[in-house]
């Protein structure tokens, strides 16, 4: 753990990178209004817009609550703010000029946010700088990877307690209700934050058989039938059968910071092929861990396992079946979903910071998925495992 | 529960009336993606776009995977969306005119989604359609006040199991997760969803003593420590004490329908001045429900309880301290806030068909927060009670 002061230092060396990259991208500032964002570059998130201007002291301005936000942001300026339309009075009370060019994130913002943006800054010119915060915050402090390590270890230990929840002829839901029991007594934040719109993502996949073969509602491997219609993501009401793969792919969310792992566990034995599948799943990964250093194109990775799989005669099952999602990993660290993606096409080359989920996985209709998830930092030397937990499959 | 044809009835009525105030509203149509508004025009989500025309048959396009699409949606036009290019050429293969003045989801869609259709809609000018669903969504039919009584009844049986989950001792999230572990058993769905930029709700509040007299990150009554200053939310790891108010404020979610209710729990004796004010909460909630029917301004009902508790000389401790949310009580259905709301100066008047959660709560810094709430059907003869556990505190 950081000091009070050590804490500050790393959310004022946060704020002053994304100075400098903003006004590299001739912005005048950043209106900062994202919870993931705000956790990022202030520690905390409550109903509050963080001003960073592309020289000067950040300004954080608080609706919700300000005696919180003292305690927990670490920003010095801190005001209240009443409504939308003080936003430029406060600005330029604290010294600050008015941007001529404003960031905001306009991948997540909504329409009618960004309408009174204009209103109140009439004459300014918007810009998206949604993209310089990711970039940013894909490669990581030192104090973001302690974090990360911390969350894998702490992910590990819980999987190791599978056994005590998984039970043949209980439902998924029932079997993820109690692992994820266990998870809120761990102190695991529950709350899994993925960015844009629709990120109906819930806790996560505790699927068997056939189930967790069905795609989910957005981009990923593992779907799941989901309680009903308006729902259709992970556990459903089925019992979980004896010889079904079980999958068990949970982010880890910790102080703020995720790492992502599955597992396959099995009551009684797998179906041969679900096996053998499972064994090219551990190949891909230890392909992955060999290529993956600062320097790989993030792309490569993908076409590797692509390559990889159709090797084995599995591409048809690799990361989905009929409907494949066109990537092997992706970042992690408050969001489940940061940058780097390893997805088809990707040029972005890895770097030294950034923490990678990889995840082969191979999805056979009607009868199941199979696969492995780590998470992994990109350091100098290559990958460093940040999930310790075996990869064998857990036979019960 | 109802037939599949009387089901892809009650989805086209839906879809019909849309289709009538947009008319009156002067769009030609409305591009809905939102996952919530999807879920009340089609039964369903996942990645997908519904253009509902002001005339002629709506249409589904989906992105992620057209059989569960076909399997799901209470659509009969369903085709695949490749790109949000296509739009246009989809709208127009399907036989509808161009629209000229399109609707959407201004409150909650990206500006990067809107971006991306002033683009492929060149010359379409955009408005606002989301308070046209809002209202719509607000007055519900027969078929989803049966499902919310399903799901107050489904509530019901979760409270009544509350001795079992609660020991002092154990942290709030250990607590939480023992409930939360048996409503997923029952098929709660588990995402709570609300609307809005941020909308970090995970599960309910299951907190006790002074931190649930904690501001929350957004506006309600009931805050809470949470895990850590990364999400400020609900359950922390502080035991949970003996002598002190324990409130459980859980949404209910079954086949996509929510209802809202909050019990207190002791272990041992309240203090007696918070046992007042939990009284004082039950004489608001009999006074809201002899107030509200059909013609009552929502604001109204707001006024009374906080004259209520004024006359009680509890004003300052109403909804919160120092910083209490103007509101009493917010509509509920696919969505935790949705409208009415009653809140300071609205004067909507209620309508048959609306579903209320009332929630009249004391915050007192330092010592805890109590309150009931229980969620009611605005009918012609005033107002039925949907979560029917007994109010009483619960003492173990």
């Amino acid at each position: 753990m950081l000091t009070i002061d050590e804490c500050r230092d790393e959310h004022r060396r946060r704020q002053k990178t994304l100075q400098r990259l903003i006004a590299e991208a001739g912005m005048d500032g950043a209106l900062i209004a994202q919870a993931a964002d705000l956790v990022y570059l202030t520690g905390t998130y409550q109903n509050m817009h963080l001003y960073v201007p592309a020289e000067g002291e950040p300004l954080l301005m608080v609706r919700r609550d300000l005696e919180a936000a003292r305690a927990d942001a670490m920003v010095d300026n801190i005001v209240p703010l009443r409504s939308f339309r003080d936003l430029p009075r406060l600005v330029a009370d604290a010294g600050l000029p008015r941007p001529e060019r404003l960031g905001l994130e306009f991948d997540v913002l909504p329409v009618a946010f960004f309408q009174q943006y204009q209103r109140v800054f009439p004459g300014t010119d918007f810009a998206d700088c949604s993209a310089i915060l990711r970039r940013q915050r894909a490669v990581k402090s030192v104090y973001e990877l302690a974090l990360l390590r911390a969350a894998g270890r702490r992910m590990d230990a819980l999987y190791a307690r599978l056994p005590e929840v998984i039970e043949a002829g209980r439902s998924e839901a029932e079997l993820a209700g109690r692992f994820e029991a266990l998870a809120r007594a761990a102190g695991h934040q529950g709350l899994v934050r993925m960015r844009g719109f629709n990120a109906e993502v819930f806790w996560g996949h505790f699927v068997a058989g056939a189930g967790a073969a069905r795609p989910g509602p957005f981009e990923g491997a593992v779907g799941g039938p989901g309680v009903g219609p308006a729902f259709r993501f992970g556990s459903g009401m089925r019992p979980v059968g004896r010889d079904e793969p079980i999958i068990v792919d949970y982010p880890g969310v910790f102080d703020g910071y995720l790492v992502d792992m599955t597992r396959i566990v099995v009551v009684g034995r797998l179906d041969p092929e679900l096996e053998r599948a499972y064994r090219v799943a551990l190949e891909i990964q230890e392909r992955l861990v060999e290529a993956a250093r600062p320097g790989t194109a993030a792309g490569a990775l993908y076409d590797l396992a692509l390559a990889a799989a159709r090797e084995a005669g599995l591409e048809d099952f690799f990361m989905g079946h009929g409907n494949p999602v066109p990537f092997v990993g992706h970042g992690v660290g408050i969001e489940l979903n940061e940058w780097p993606v390893a997805a088809r096409g990707v040029p972005d080359e890895l770097e030294d910071g950034n923490v990678l989920a990889l995840e082969p996985k191979f999805v056979f209709p009607g009868r199941g998925t199979v696969g492995i998830e780590n998470t992994f930092i990109v350091g100098a030397a290559g990958l460093e495992r940040v999930t310790n937990f075996p990869d064998e499959i857990m036979r019960l």
